[in-house]
């Protein structure tokens, strides 16, 4: 191992691989789920030297880990225990390598958080739409790597859509360029996309060319209660039509997810929260290319027609951009406050938008059947049929003895049901170590196979990640 | 062979397997490049049919061209000359299993015509935005395997983009299901994006869900004079800030194209066309999702700015959709117009919208000072980094004797520029068997070579329209 390790040295220079003092930053992940131990932190400055630590790694025979911020949910990025593989961060490759403003597209590397994007692209007069909790931490090369989602996919879709040309590392070493901002390119097999969403299992991303959008010249937000969540699926359908473009934004979250924001940050004023009668709540947001007033308008006049059609039975419109970041504040308040409520149980799906009301209800009575006394946290990206379906222990009940004694089958159960409405076991979260059995329990033996075959193709030495998203053979 | 035959004929019916007669229909590409010969036109009516006349040809080692609208420009869909080869048309296979509105999704089967179901859409009141010159005959499952574009692209993006889920027969005759209308799925690797865009040589595509969009309240088409292809781009980034995601075409004309057009069909009256200061046209359309009213003033407002900028010297807005069809089929008269003057060569690139008029500049000098007397006609969506850079004899020429001349020689300068402008040398028409050559030209090593490890990895047995795409070794 000393001879891969002076290699690494040399390529990177003595300060970029660490192996000493607390690598827990690198070797721990972010819900410390998980603590690997790596042969070594590899930090290299450049594509050349990335490319160049892969072929001595493979010529050792040594797995590599490729890390961005190290914020993912599924445990995809931190190394194994058994502290023989390189934990390769991308977190030095951060340069904005250039604004086009005409072909509206930004190159970036993988490095680059992406909240430095945002600005970049707004200090230059752009959009960059993906915005996440974790933006303030999390890299591109991360967001690609997971097909990261976010709160604006209604609209401008998830990472994937945002991006139309990579930079690679293959698992031999070569660097694949595909960044030149193409819009158009049909000339063989759709490697971008193949690479995206692919985990740092088939490629390390190590730049991209992403889409910018015009800067909305006014953007409202709305806080609406809605009789179920039939009414809240019927109310969207409204703001796709009303709207069109210009919806940005489509959150619900189920009342007892507000009580639980209620009650640990009370300060944070959750609309219609004392009134019995609200189940779901939406949060709406409109995008418009005109005007503040244009705004106003188009979105009162939809909010009048959902009043009307009875999918509406109260509403807020806020007054100001700080009256519209206290109305995001709160839906994105909901995780921290099951936090403070104690443990839970987290589940990230997707289901036909139109399927939800039926699934939710059936899947509701389910639980509640048969761990008695259970706690359903509902929220989610109902416009783009994704949920945040999280199970809290019973009240006043001890959370880590609940999980203990029943993770496992109330995984089980959720995860049955959402095969049962063909849906999917991570809609934005990716597979991970965590997931690699749920991939293997839902996914059609077919797609499994396929899915083997790409992988073992693009990497026979399995060098890349292994062990995530497939269960190395 | 006959054994295979017979085979076929047990699972598709005697009527349906095809080897007598004239098979040109099947045998010919559309663009009557080239002619070949099927063992057998094969026409199954239901996905396990397909998935079963897959194995039966992988059994006895038959390839299979599958074939969908046979409307393709780079001959991907037509059998080879050997005689050998099972060409299977999914045309059967044209059923709309159904439209979900909730989900905004249409789930559709391979052979249905893009036609129908941009009516069925309507007839649901919904807009389904794939449109192109083949669209009464072409079908989706073509489109799909091609990842064609067409001309709403600039807003709704490529087939790819409008595509949820795919249901596609593998090389080994198993068929894999996808068609669930998920939004968000990050649980493996992209088999979606790998088989759109592959041709048929990764699989077959049987059925697809795509996304439904809502129908716009209005929609307006106008025609600018612009005085380079600089202030077109210029234009460009302007209807993107006025119009947001209002702007669902953007289609540039060289003088030279409308000049044809205007001398084979002088019915269809271009406008300007007799004003020599006028080199380039642009036709723009803004779709609305409010009213007529409200796009005509975003649409006047748009254009006064452009005047101002001086980016427009003139412009006409449609007073009527009668209009605005006369506009749009000017622009569509181009290729025809182009025949009528002889014949031609097609170049179907793209380049970073910012470096178009560079490319411009700087090729047609090239091919006029090596080639002289060359008639460029240059046009497409400017939108989308993608012209139709096509070449014309000189004037009164022999243009059969300058194609057999030239072709080569020019293809190897326009497509030489391309990559020097790190453009692609086919935007939206695909490698088929006709661009083999310039694939591997062209793209780099590397992603060669990934392409081929899939290829491998997904069809070892090189069953599926070998020689397309990737050249069979």
């Amino acid at each position: 191992m000393s001879v891969l390790l002076e290699k690494l040295r040399a390529i990177v220079g003595a300060a970029n691989v660490l192996t000493e003092g607390d690598l827990g930053a690198w070797e721990q992940d972010w819900r410390k789920r998980s603590r690997g131990k790596a042969l070594a932190v590899v930090r290299p400055g450049d594509t050349r030297q990335v490319a160049e630590v892969v072929r001595a790694c493979a010529e050792a025979g040594t797995s590599i880990v490729p890390q961005g911020g190290n914020t993912g949910l599924a445990v995809g990025s931190t190394p194994d225990e058994s502290g023989t593989q390189v934990l390769l961060s991308l977190q030095r490759l951060n340069a904005i390598r250039g604004i086009d403003a005409a072909n509206l597209t930004m190159t970036v590397e993988a490095g680059c958080v992406l909240q430095t994007l945002q600005e970049a692209a707004r200090n230059a007069g752009f959009l960059f739409p993906l915005s996440l909790a974790a933006e303030g931490s999390c890299t591109i090369g991360g967001n690609l790597a997971t097909n990261a989602g976010g709160t604006q996919v209604v609209r401008y879709g998830n990472t994937r859509d945002l991006c139309l040309g990579l930079e690679v590392v293959t698992p031999q070493g070569g660097v694949w360029e595909g960044t030149s901002g193409l819009r158009k390119d049909n000339t063989g097999y759709d490697l971008r996309d193949l690479m995206i969403g692919s985990e740092g299992t088939l490629g390390i991303i190590t730049a991209a060319t992403m889409k910018l959008y015009p800067l909305p010249a006014a953007q409202l937000t709305a806080w609406a209660a809605v009789p179920s969540l039939d009414h809240a699926v019927t109310l969207l359908g409204l703001a796709h039509q009303r709207l069109g473009a210009g919806l940005t934004g489509f959150e619900v979250m189920g009342k007892f997810a507000l009580s639980l924001v209620d009650k640990h940050f009370p300060a944070l004023r959750v609309p219609f929260i004392d009134d019995a009668s609200v189940p779901w709540c939406v949060l709406l947001e409109n995008s418009d290319s005109e005007s503040e007033d244009h705004a106003r308008s188009r979105f009162e006049a939809l909010l009048e027609t959902a009043f009307e059609a009875g999918c509406v039975t109260n509403a807020v419109v806020a007054e100001s951009l700080t009256q519209a970041h206290q109305l995001w504040h709160i839906r994105e308040s909901i995780p921290l406050a099951q936090a403070e409520e104690g443990l839970n149980i987290k589940h990230d799906i997707s289901i036909a938008v139109s399927r939800i009301p039926a699934f939710v209800a059936e899947t509701d009575a389910l639980l509640a059947r048969e761990i008695p006394g259970v706690r359903l946290v509902n929220f989610g990206h109902l416009g783009d049929g994704n949920l945040h379906y999280n199970v809290q222990a019973p009240e006043g009940g001890d959370s880590k003895a609940f999980l203990r004694d029943h993770e496992d089958r109330i995984n089980t159960l959720v995860y049955d049901a959402v095969e049962k409405f063909d849906g999917s076991f991570s809609a934005e979260h990716g597979v991970g170590s965590l997931k690699v059995d749920k991939l293997e329990k839902h996914k059609s033996p077919v797609a499994l196979e396929m899915m083997r075959a790409i992988k073992r193709g693009l990497d026979p030495q399995n060098i890349l990640n292994p062990g995530r998203v497939l269960r190395s053979t």
